[in-house]
């Protein structure tokens, strides 16, 4: 289990897993702004950061969000799909370019900007944005930044794109693995508004493993269903959730399961991180629905209760309040008309039988013992910066009746959710 | 509209609206008891409340939770509803009668004995639970106090009854409706895990208008579809739901559309009372979805707005997020495939346009006055045991694309909602 004392282990850690593949570099540069929507009297610093391969590749892919109301990155990231080759990603955050007058010809100019910088054709690049929506870019001082930003490059460390992408989030996300000589380094961006097709998350997967065109999208499609897909904080989907992989294609010899097999490893680690920095989460709730007749049964349920605020709630008192997780295996059950049996169903919290032969099971020392169990599992309030221990609050509902099974993650509710959410603008 | 002073004001005016119809009795009795699941050493105090008629009718019709974990009331008064007669109901708070072992023999002994004080069948009476759920009820001590129940009944005031089967309730909630010398009564507790298929909610109707059973029954399902079930605090609807209504039939002349109007304008009134009075509501929300291509659309949009946490705590902080609206218009449409188009469609908070031409209209002093707008519409959190005002945060989505409408009725997320629900048992 990995376990940290203080920012400073946590970030060398990090530092460690951050050397970039074969074939990549990337570069930070601060910017300071001010909003067209807002009068101020200090400027708004924003980080610009980039990704660029020294090679343009064919192999690369990209998963975006489903909300009916894509912002301009993601308008833009669809047709770049169609693109035969690919030089890299520039990222923003501040400001998520959603809904904004203007917003696609912003990315033109940006993107056109770092084709002259890399001396490239001018449609080479993706660009991803993550912040407030319905603001404008301040696209004339980011395209007085980019040369600065391209001259910043290094082949060295994603760390300080970790850190650059960051908004809420508490803490840098970096995963990686080695394979065969080569390398996958993914780094996440994400807090809040964490939901199945990766609400408000940013995700960069970098690889030198050469992996052709079709196979890197169609494994990015499946890891992302089972890992980012399955983690939640509240129930929205954003309207910038994208996933991007490169290859630069420069290490032989992986074969395809090897390698999604990593990449699945990879983004499971970084989702739980991804919920573990969440906004306020002061408990990742890990939910094993097991029994069922269907996968989307078991994820249907898992979802319901992961997304039960009455349930969030209870967790974030250390309140084992197991009636609120019945409450929501019937609430989506009888919506959805999903087959339970509530006389043969069981259901567990950190291995205690709580739930059996149609009744609860409920006693004065049980209660105290769940109650310890999740003051373990509890990680404090404030923005640490980092992560303290990465302990699950583990529930499994066995539905017993089938053989399929699907678990997700989310976080509690906690005051200091409100406290983020009430107030994220000001 | 209705604003009070205080607490007296506003429960001078409740006892007003609580005239019984004729041929209907009401008696409340206060309970100790001591939990068998909790080492206590004080004990709890329950309230029992008791609905009864003079005589038994045959015109009676009742709405249960969809929650496929019903608890034992619901289950014992889907059987009862086959009733040729009935009599009343018992009413209890503090536990909820839901997945505790014998809860369905519990009713039984109980409602026996309800049979034996009133000298009738003992298969005559409804009995609803609100509050813990997988606690047992204290039922020797209840069935102890069933004469002194039976005896406290008089014929006045629903008034008594309104508070004693509140829980978590802000404050007690009555409407009333004259019609023709007849007269509807509807008392309702509810407070947090309100939803569609009135969660957590219990409501009793008296009416001595002679309406004939079928006719009353399915009255009843056209204006809860229309009143209960479109409201929402938070996504779960509980185990426990029930909506009750009973006809002493003893004023004639009254047509059925002009019952059905009045009890769709009672219960619109009290279902906003039950937004008003959730767990640490601040803000009740209105959500008018117009211009759909079907209800069903407009219901689910609506329904998804009225549930984003990230919405719901934005508005919490007086913070006209509007992007989180969109985001959860997306996020729905994307997942249920709802047609709409973000290039059309408009949308206005307290009247102000913010969205129109497919981009926000953001400005400062826009802001600002959506920021007053929402402070004008908040409530104090702490309990005051009345409601201030009646004002709601009016948000309507124009999707232009049809005729079609619904009006979604719901809360902000506060921290005092997270204190109450990590906190409830304790």
């Amino acid at each position: 289990m990995e376990k940290y004392k203080n920012k400073d282990e946590y970030e060398q850690d990090v530092e460690l897993r951050s050397m970039l593949p074969k074939g990549f570099k990337v570069g930070v540069v601060p910017l300071e702004f001010f909003p067209i929507e807002k009068n101020l009297v200090k400027p708004l610093p924003m980080k610009l950061s980039l990704i660029v391969l020294d090679e343009e590749t064919d192999s690369f892919g990209a998963v975006f969000t489903k909300n009916k109301f894509p912002g301009h990155p993601v308008t833009h990231g669809r047709e770049r799909l169609n693109n035969r080759t690919i030089k890299g990603v520039i990222i923003n955050n501040k400001i998520s370019n959603v809904r904004c007058n203007g917003g696609l010809e912003d990315i033109s100019l940006i993107t056109n900007e770092l084709g002259r910088a890399f001396s490239c054709n001018e449609s080479l690049f993706f660009s991803s944005s993550t912040g407030i929506i319905g603001w404008k870019l301040p696209v004339n001082d980011i395209l007085l930044k980019i040369p600065a930003l391209a001259d910043s490059i290094s082949n060295e460390s994603i760390f300080p794109l970790a850190k650059g992408i960051m908004t809420t989030d508490n803490f840098p996300k970096v995963r990686s693995a080695e394979l065969k000589g080569g390398r996958i380094v993914a780094v996440a961006k994400g807090a809040g508004m964490i939901e199945p097709n990766m609400a408000t998350m940013l995700l960069f997967i970098l690889t030198d493993i050469n992996i052709e065109r079709n196979s890197i999208r169609e494994i990015l499609k499946q890891v992302m269903d089972r890992t980012f897909n399955r983690i939640s904080i509240d129930s929205d989907q954003s309207t910038s959730d994208t996933g991007i992989i490169f290859s630069s294609k420069l290490v032989n010899g992986v074969s395809l399961i090897e390698f999604e097999n990593s990449l699945l490893s990879i983004c499971r680690d970084l989702a739980t991180d991804v919920v573990r920095n969440g906004e306020g989460t002061s408990h990742v709730i890990e939910v094993r629905v097991c029994g069922a007749k269907s996968e989307k049964d078991a994820l249907d349920i898992g979802k319901a209760i992961i997304n039960a605020p009455l349930f969030k709630a209870a967790i974030y008192g250390n309140d084992p309040n197991l009636g609120r997780i019945l409450q929501s295996i019937g609430d989506v059950s009888g919506n959805f008309d999903i087959d339970i049996n509530p006389d043969i169903l069981t259901l567990t919290m950190g291995g205690y039988t709580l739930y059996d032969n149609g009744s609860f099971i409920l006693n004065e020392e049980l209660e105290n013992r769940l109650n310890s169990y999740l003051k373990e599992c509890s990680l404090r309030e404030e923005s640490l910066g980092f992560p303290e221990h990465r302990k699950n609050v583990e529930i499994v509902v066995d539905l017993k009746l089938g053989d399929k099974e699907a678990t997700v993650y989310g976080s509690d509710l906690s005051y200091e959710y409100v406290r983020e959410n009430a107030d994220y603008r000001s």
